[in-house]
């Protein structure tokens, strides 16, 4: 695809020379996240950051990958606080928002309502997730993850067997990731879920259709077996009709350091896409493996500053002159890692 | 007026050379708005964009024109996240938040609310609306738009003629509008609203003393006959003291291509100063305008940008170093217009 | 203690020396603060300013004083739009939240939770109030007004009287300016509270450990007696388990112009945390001693802007900085004072 004005708005916009893409642009970025430089290269710049439902990872990720290429960010982050409660259409609010910007990053509970908002959108509009729709930026900062995991155990994307595990049905990022890694060759999928929450019917199928193999099964034991990476789901409560309905999951497959040990082979990269729920009642993936190296929850967040950076960089076409105003660090940058 | 340090709370602090002024700079900010250049004349100044009320548009679009000019922006956006909420007075909170910033733009549900908190203020206050009361900053875009209008048919705003369609009554924006437009020589005024909902008796005075021609009406069609510009509003629902009251009145009076067509004299300018409610129920304007080219209502959103870009050059006292800090703006910035 | 990557996270962290530090870099950022000079030393910082329970003033402060040293600024204002109500632990939180910005501030309704959201943070954490236990930046702001104000009254801290009023149990800036003022010489404190809302046990017998004289009384007039500092606090209303058993408290003690001039010594400074609660039935602070040239209120928090400026350059390292980046203001500065 050709990203300079483009909307981003699902994952199926990309072939895999589009991702191999972003990922260049994203591990060029890391110098400028990581603080050992800095860039001005969108000095002037002003980003819409629309959040029209609960947000507060992404929303900050998003407004920091903008800040750390130099540009402003204005804000939105009350659906109760927009005009979108007093009868205006998603149409008018694309129209004169993307008067005030230069680019617009959208979350908002219904699905297919970032694409409506971005047809009268003259600026560029990236999807920060659409409802149980897309998030399509979660699904790139968790393939950009899987990526370096691997090639840090000299291995690559093709070829890998990837576990997912919890409510499949609800999960967009389950959804849209695993819509990306299908452009890979001859992935295994184990899809480990209770049968009332398990993946979309329609994804399964295109999975198989690429020349995938996909597993489903509710024995999480076994689907652990043989995996290079394990990739673990939140109860997603605020899709449930009630909470009662969420809780009769709740909890139902947990990872732990017993559990790690005893069924995933060594080294198997854990991911989540956060928040997990640290509540006893749920407790999917536990504290006790914080300290595992293979633990790479943490790694998948902080990539994401990369992978934003490296959307804004390609949409507002300004790769190439990162680096010109590129300047070094003045203030305390140690971090404790 | 002596512009620079002055708040900024009513549009009767206006007189003709006033108005003709900040239209000129407005005129001056196209360049920077449209992002053919950037400046950084704001640059270390800090606007403080406190929203004691619900709203998007208005908070955003001065926040990206204090970010147009190069400055920063500290905002707040909700009434319960304040300190007003634990018995605080307007003033103390103005003799405050005055220390943090290099001006301030307010909005808040109390009409005189904005002028209380200004006299406390240390520095410039603009007011973006004050409950049922005043929102000068939107007076002026809508009359810079009408003046920009007219002027592509070859007219002026003296001798124009003025339809105002819809909740007269609770409408700030119709009340400031008028105030300004009475400035101007020869209106023709037509007032189109139910009875229950007419323009304040003694705005309707005021205008007929100023020498201007006022027709109040409940017949829609024949009101709109005859004029170079008509202006609707939305029914104020937030100030009726029930729902079910605003329901009485939602939906009474709506323009649409047909209704145009029929009774509007061709390139009669269309107007609304947005949100526009396009609930079935209320649909007072109608979207199968969206292309007519007539329609000025987004070229209004996106003039108050300058209007606004414009009151903080005046305020601040930097129109003449605006080109000063100038320069080409280096990211993707083609509209899809 | 160091400074440079340092979380501030309570009071007791302090010696008299890292007060008098921190004094010391606040003296050197009026300039910039009063905006006589500006400085971009942290050009490209980002502040993640996360804000988990109501505030503006604290809020707002902590943002604009990071901007005044050309910082950008992230923020996070409500804890419902936040993953804590997913069930995401606070060291998730810390741990993630650290990857996006250079340093980060916070508040939080819970005792405790900014410091164990610290111990994940890989930047530097400032509390900026953990409920009713620690508010370090008040602290530090109240008691540099106090060494100005006795400054200009040519005395300094050791020795002073000071009366505290009011809701002594709740009020967490009492308990932190009272820890903090117990580091210098042979204090006199006054506690004026009801018994039911007297200065924690704890506390008074630290202070008299250290050598300083107390006294506790529900006698206002006696107690206001021979003071050179006055500092009355708002009944905490949110702190305690209904609105009704506040108001038992609301109001009981109050200073105005008559009681001023009736039982404090002439020139006793008058201090405030900041909102005072103005409404008729509380009033603990009457406007009527607004003009009063002993009311220091606004001065603490025009003086707050300095402090935190200061704490930032402390832990972000660049004090030696800033004046290397700085430069004239261009636009319209003067202040009505």
């Amino acid at each position: 695809m050709h990203f300079p004005g483009s909307h981003i708005l699902s994952v199926s916009q990309f072939e895999r020379s589009d991702v191999d893409r972003i990922f260049d642009v994203a591990d060029g970025m890391r110098p400028y996240a990581h603080r050992e430089r800095m860039t001005k290269v969108l000095d002037g710049a002003i980003l819409g950051n629309m959040f029209f439902e609960p947000s507060t990872r992404t929303r900050v990720s998003f407004g920091c990958a903008f800040n750390l290429l130099g540009g402003e960010v204005r804000e939105t982050t009350d659906i109760k606080a927009s005009s979108l409660t007093k009868g205006e259409s998603l149409y008018d609010t694309g129209r004169v928002m993307s008067g005030y910007s230069d680019i617009i990053v959208m979350r908002h509970p219904q699905a297919g309502s970032v694409a409506e908002f971005s047809r009268a959108s003259r600026v560029p509009v990236l999807n920060a997730g659409d409802g149980p729709n897309e998030h399509p930026s979660q699904a790139l900062l968790d393939l950009y993850t899987i990526k370096k995991e691997l090639m840090s155990r000299d291995q690559g994307i093709d070829g890998m067997h990837i576990a997912m595990i919890g409510d499949l049905k609800h999960g967009r990022t389950v959804h849209s990731l695993s819509q990306l890694v299908s452009l890979y060759n001859k992935i295994r999928f184990t899809l480990i879920s209770p049968k009332e929450l398990s993946m979309p019917e329609e994804i399964v199928e295109e999975l198989r259709k690429r020349g995938h193999q996909v597993i489903e099964t509710e024995d999480m034991e076994h689907g652990l077996e043989g995996n290079d990476i394990v990739y673990l789901t939140r109860i997603q409560e605020e899709r449930f009709a009630t909470k009662m309905e969420a809780d009769i999951y709740r909890g139902r497959f947990r990872l732990n350091q017993a559990i790690y040990t005893r069924y995933c082979r060594p080294n198997t990269v854990i991911m989540h896409p956060l928040p997990r729920d640290s509540r006893e009642e749920a407790n999917e993936l536990d504290n006790d493996l914080n300290q595992h190296p293979s633990l790479a929850i943490f790694r998948q967040t902080d990539n994401g500053v990369l992978v934003r950076m490296a959307l804004f960089a390609l949409t507002l076409d300004v790769v190439n002159q990162v680096e010109k105003t590129a300047r070094e660090v003045n203030w305390y940058t140690e971090r404790r890692f």
